[in-house]
């Protein structure tokens, strides 16, 4: 991928839901050095970024307006085009993680060639994804997994590779979203790869490797979510994940933006991801739970973290909030 | 869908083996007055339809030069393209059902438009699929789903259909894959969408309809299948199947072309499918099962097909083979 030019602007558009700017705060909470400032239209969600115009952001030497994001389908209102333009004009590159690619709009690459700047979707899969075969790598895999969309398996995933690597360990972050790919500068946008070659896409993602080597992959989607548990199914395969680690956030009851359709019990989520994994790994097994505890206060959320680590029988954390240290044990002597 | 100019050569490339020529023996069984010759490289399987050169098919009428393949990945050899320009050549339109474009082959393009024939991609998704909404919609569905890919899923939704409509009731064949596709002329191309749309495509491909009417919907891959699973989760979500009809293949141990990946038996596919099935509608059941029994003699065959229904309880039959009055009184008397 491109390598973007930091410190960054993050476009916020009028989305009024966090849960739908996870681009945005992705970049803010793990690489606030590259975030420069952000851009809100009216309506548009405060994540304690001072406000800038692309002007006032070029001029301070922002290098990249970036689309922070994340709505339903990846779709980019007409409206927006403006905010983009006068970014291009200020001399800053764009970059989107959506589907609609900014490439693919004529006005955008017209006024970034007038000006000599970059248009970088980084949703755009390479060409040429095989199609799974299931044949076993070298090297360990573990992958997050959720009980939902949006509930913390990239947080999850970059906590547990940074702790791994503290700890002396080898590992590596394996991006699956836009937010995971800008953070990491490569990786797989396995939602935007043609569903026949999805479990393909995934096996290309995290190639054979040193056997005490850990790639940490980034989950997406849910296998109880009504839209997107195809892409979930496809990335399981693919990963052969040896370890999983259960996303899960304990007061959602509904899958968020589908009301009606509940979330499930982290036991009845882990049976679904087992039987579901051990299609090709049959050592498959969960290694701890991570829990987004950030609507509860502290005492709740440690009194919640501890009781699902009873339940469970596993270590559990909130990778905001709590060490991994349990995890990284289990993972050390793991089988 | 571009209407296509019949009758068709069927080409069958060096192909071997008669599971990747699953489009050309699709048309031969469905639509055998469209059918009017076979075109086999060194090497390729017989349909048992006369040979002919492209230039003899387009003497006696041939309007179409239809790919016959269903390879892994879908793609096509090089070595293909001298027999396509033959057919250009002799006045043919060309249709392919594969991933890769005919359209986007620059030689292929410039052929046809010199001749004046079509190119035609019946793998192109339409442009803006919406994601999946899981919102319940009106009329009844009926899926067909696998143990395995090749086994009878569209053969299955073609004779279902049939039966249903010869006994009175409405009823829809819906297409999801190449031949399907060639054969209703028009559908969804289910494993070429973008895996974040794929339950929306689903969606998009039985809207809401007649409260008596039943869209029976042509299945994709398998759960159990290491490479595909994922287009078959988001095409179960999308679908709402009211009803499901398992389409097995009784000595198939292992998962065509992956070695070492055992079929589910018939009881662990019910259970898979029914869990992953339940998440948009809770109603979801089997309604029968359909065997493919082309291997066995007419004894066994019965045989195996009575031993079925005996065990699940459902209705059973072979749409090559035998009747499906069981399955149309069931779907009569359906809650």
């Amino acid at each position: 991928m491109t390598k973007l030019r930091s410190p960054y602007l993050l476009f916020l558009g009028d989305i009024g839901d966090i849960g739908y700017v996870k681009t945005a705060c992705g970049l803010r909470d793990w690489a606030p050095e590259r975030c420069a400032g952000q851009l809100r239209l009216s309506g548009g969600v405060d994540l304690g970024l001072p406000d800038k115009t692309p002007a006032e952001a070029a001029a301070a030497g922002a290098g990249t307006l970036v689309i922070g994001t994340a709505t339903d389908g990846g779709r980019m209102p007409y409206a927006w085009h403006a905010v983009l333009l006068q970014a291009i004009d200020a001399g800053m590159d764009v970059a989107s993680g959506l589907h609609q690619r900014l490439n693919a709009v004529p006005e955008l690459v017209a006024a970034a060639n007038r000006r000599g700047v970059r248009l970088i979707d980084v949703r755009e899969p390479p060409a040429d994804i095989p199609v799974g075969t299931g044949v076993k790598r070298s090297g360990r895999r573990l992958l997050t997994v959720g009980t939902d969309c949006a509930i913390g398996k990239k947080y999850a995933a970059l906590a547990i590779t940074k702790a791994l690597r503290a700890a002396g360990y080898k590992a590596t972050f394996r991006a699956t979203g836009q937010t995971g790919i800008l953070l990491a500068g490569s990786g797989m946008p396995i939602d935007a790869v043609v569903s026949d070659f999805v479990a393909g896409a995934a096996e290309m993602l995290s190639p054979d490797n040193e056997p005490d080597h850990w790639d940490v992959i980034e989950g997406q989607g849910a296998l109880a979510h009504p839209s997107y548990a195809g892409v979930t199914t496809g990335l399981v395969h693919g990963s052969q994940p040896d370890a999983m680690v259960l996303c899960h956030e304990p007061d959602r009851r509904e899958i968020e933006g589908r009301p009606g359709f509940p979330t499930p019990s982290i036991e009845e989520a882990m049976g679904d991801y087992l039987r579901v994994a051990r299609v090709t790994n049959r050592n498959a097994r969960f290694a701890a739970v991570s829990l987004n505890t950030g609507r509860l206060a502290e005492p709740d959320a440690l009194a919640t973290i501890q009781a699902t680590a009873d339940a469970t029988g596993l270590p559990c954390f909130d990778p905001l909030r709590t060490s991994l240290t349990g995890l990284v044990e289990r993972l050390s002597a793991w089988p």
